[in-house]
């Protein structure tokens, strides 16, 4: 699936192995890799049940401790006993898509006022992409992923059509080679930050440059990066991004997602879907719409509140960490994972999907077998959750504020035990 | 601001002063009423706080006592124990949006298999009126409500827009004449069911059978109608409605919308909003868009699943009630409150906006006054909840299944107090 990781293999398996510590038994490196994570207290801010190895953070996140207390003080004090007035004041639920749109800004290296949370990524990215094509009307073409997220793919699609688009699909690494051939045509760059399916990171950076370049923006979509990286949406000059909540930033089932837009272009964004609580003043119920200044004209109806505080509670699990710490985390945790991988599955049909470069990975280990749905479920059954994305392809998520090195090698070694048993 | 109801105030008191009670007291009158409310049973369906009169449950509905138990569960167990495992099987969250859809439907008089609920009713009402609009392709005439809610208003503007489609403000009343002139250019006709500050009900079946008899498709915004009165879609063969569920449905803060679409469409409607939770086969991530069969086609992302179990836990205060005693519960109600209006309030400047002739009334009454703000602020301070609508009207929301007669009597004496202390 992913050609240069797999001829990259063994020299970056070298490059791992080829320390001191390279004849320590995996038990023990795992134990020594967790003792020297300085993330290792965060795990205590996640539920996660006894005995279970949880590698599909990066489809739902565990259960962040603050939760379950933040809601129920939301169901039984916010709304039960102050009712429609926490909307304003104390309560605050009018101002918690701007509030938490800013503390998930503040993940996703954005300065404040320029992230919104509400709806979902479906309706973010759709909103989201006729908003920057709009920015440039003249432009016709719409470059985009082949390997884009399925709902990114349909609703680009449908956006294109209603606007008149057309789209291109062109693989990231050879979208700047478009853009120098084409891009005078090109309106709208819109790309994942992660490979959904092989967990490949792209080139957010390059890709964003070569788009402006051509004079086109950016749209990106962080689902598989948020909470699990730095990103530097404001110093990479990313002009849109969309983005879900409920990956590595453990927001709960369907959390909100979030639209970032950068603050340059809020005078001249126009959203398609122009809800009352993006209007410049919402409770004058006028006539017609005059979007509100600043992100809040990303907003569109009334936010699911009780997800949202749910989701707001959640994001506490990061206070105090620093992105680059839960960068090298994460990318030890996932390098670790590779290298069990190899040490205990060779031979049994498993081939590692994801790069083996840090710098070209994400946060999730894709390893394809032909048995992939099976295995999945088999190692449900005892305990190791991942998930599988057809037609072959097992992921294996780690969220470094909670998995453990003893998580990555648990996993292979059921995995091993599953095949070879 | 509603010179029919107006008009026929004094003949409506008559009307309901003329029996054996009209010598009573009012609060022998509410205590009577009260005794004789067939719903008297399901205020225990509630967790109200104690001596607040709340009022505004066509705003925000009262905190059912099923929702923190319900909640809680959905967070520690099937979140935080079996995690992503509640998307399917026992957990049933992937086809909570079409339960509920069916739960919701119930009470609107649809049968199963077409309401789903999920997003606000804002993007509902986009992707609902685009959808609407493309079963229509020749015409080009979109008819609406100039007093609807501004939601409604801008994102129809904002849909027209794209369509290309020609806006024509017409008031109910008056749109069936409309229809009789230039239906033929007609294809929508998007209605509130009740109007958002007189609270007055439109004709639902007559303006949708005036809409097909000149070949037009109806929408019609339920948000303050569903879960007061029956309302009987398939029986009027609507073709489209949505709705919230914040209301009388008391789903809680921002809890999911719906959208209805006519089994006899599910065949030909397209919505805009591709999302892959519609798609036919969603978990094959394939690279186009085939819609679900059924009303799973409305389906959009990723639900926000704790404000979707909430509203489910919610509904269940609705078990065992009929629709018609509840609609009688409220007009009781309403009609004793503009009663109290009427000799509590008379020569203080205010005029009740609402009509009088039952069949004519949603499930609040607003009265308009020139300090209505200042008023609103200082009858919460008098624990009796109500709200605003600029510039001058209060709004007082009731909801049978758990308001009471008392209830009208002490906030329509209280604003005596206010006014005449």
């Amino acid at each position: 699936m992913d050609a240069v990781s797999t001829g990259t293999a063994s020299a970056s398996v070298a490059d791992t192995s080829a320390t001191a510590t390279d004849a320590m038994p995996l038990a023990q490196r795992a134990a020594q890799l967790d003792r020297a994570n300085p993330l290792a207290h965060t795990r205590d801010r996640f539920l996660i049940p006894e005995g279970t190895v949880y590698l599909d953070g990066n489809s739902l996140g565990a259960l962040p401790a603050a939760v379950p207390r933040a809601l129920d003080d939301a169901v039984r004090r916010q709304w039960g006993t102050n009712l429609i007035s926490s909307w304003f004041g104390e309560g605050g639920w009018w101002e918690a898509p701007l509030r938490i749109g800013d503390r998930i800004g503040a993940l996703l290296g954005a300065a404040p006022g320029q992230v919104v949370a509400g709806d979902s990524t479906s309706v973010q990215l759709f909103n989201t992409v006729m908003a920057a094509a709009r920015l440039r009307p003249g432009r016709r073409v719409l470059l985009t992923d082949p390997g884009h997220f399925p709902t990114d793919a349909y609703l680009t699609d449908s956006a294109a059509g209603l606007l008149g688009l057309d789209v291109r699909k062109v693989p990231a690494p050879q979208a700047p080679a478009a853009l120098a051939e084409y891009g005078d045509q090109v309106g709208v760059v819109s790309y994942p930050i992660v490979d959904y399916r092989t967990g490949e990171l792209w080139d957010l950076p390059g890709l964003t440059r070569a788009a402006h370049a051509a004079g086109a923006v950016t749209l990106w979509d962080l689902c598989h990066g948020a909470g699990a990286m730095p990103i530097g949406l404001d110093a990479s000059e990313v002009d849109f991004a969309v983005g879900c909540t409920y990956k590595y930033l453990s927001g709960g089932p369907g959390s909100p997602a979030y639209t970032y837009v950068a603050a340059r272009h809020h005078g001249a964004v126009r959203h398609p879907m122009t809800g009352w609580h993006g209007h410049a003043d919402p409770f004058a119920m006028q006539d017609s719409y005059t979007p509100a200044e600043g992100i809040a004209r990303a907003r569109i109806g009334c936010p699911p509140v009780l997800s949202l505080l749910a989701l707001e509670a959640a994001l506490t699990a990061f206070d105090g960490v620093g992105l680059a710490d839960l960068r090298a985390a994460s990318l030890s945790l996932t390098g670790f994972f590779i290298e069990c991988c190899d040490a205990l599955l060779a031979g049994h049909g498993f081939e590692v999907d994801t790069p083996r470069e840090p710098a070209r990975r994400g946060s999730q280990v894709a390893v394809h077998h032909p048995e992939a749905p099976a295995l999945t479920a088999r190692l449900a059954e005892r305990a190791v959750v991942c998930d599988k994305r057809e037609p072959d392809i097992l992921r294996f998520g780690f969220n470094a504020l909670y998995n453990t090195h003893a998580d990555a090698l648990a996993a292979a070694r059921t995995l091993r035990d599953l095949v070879a048993g």
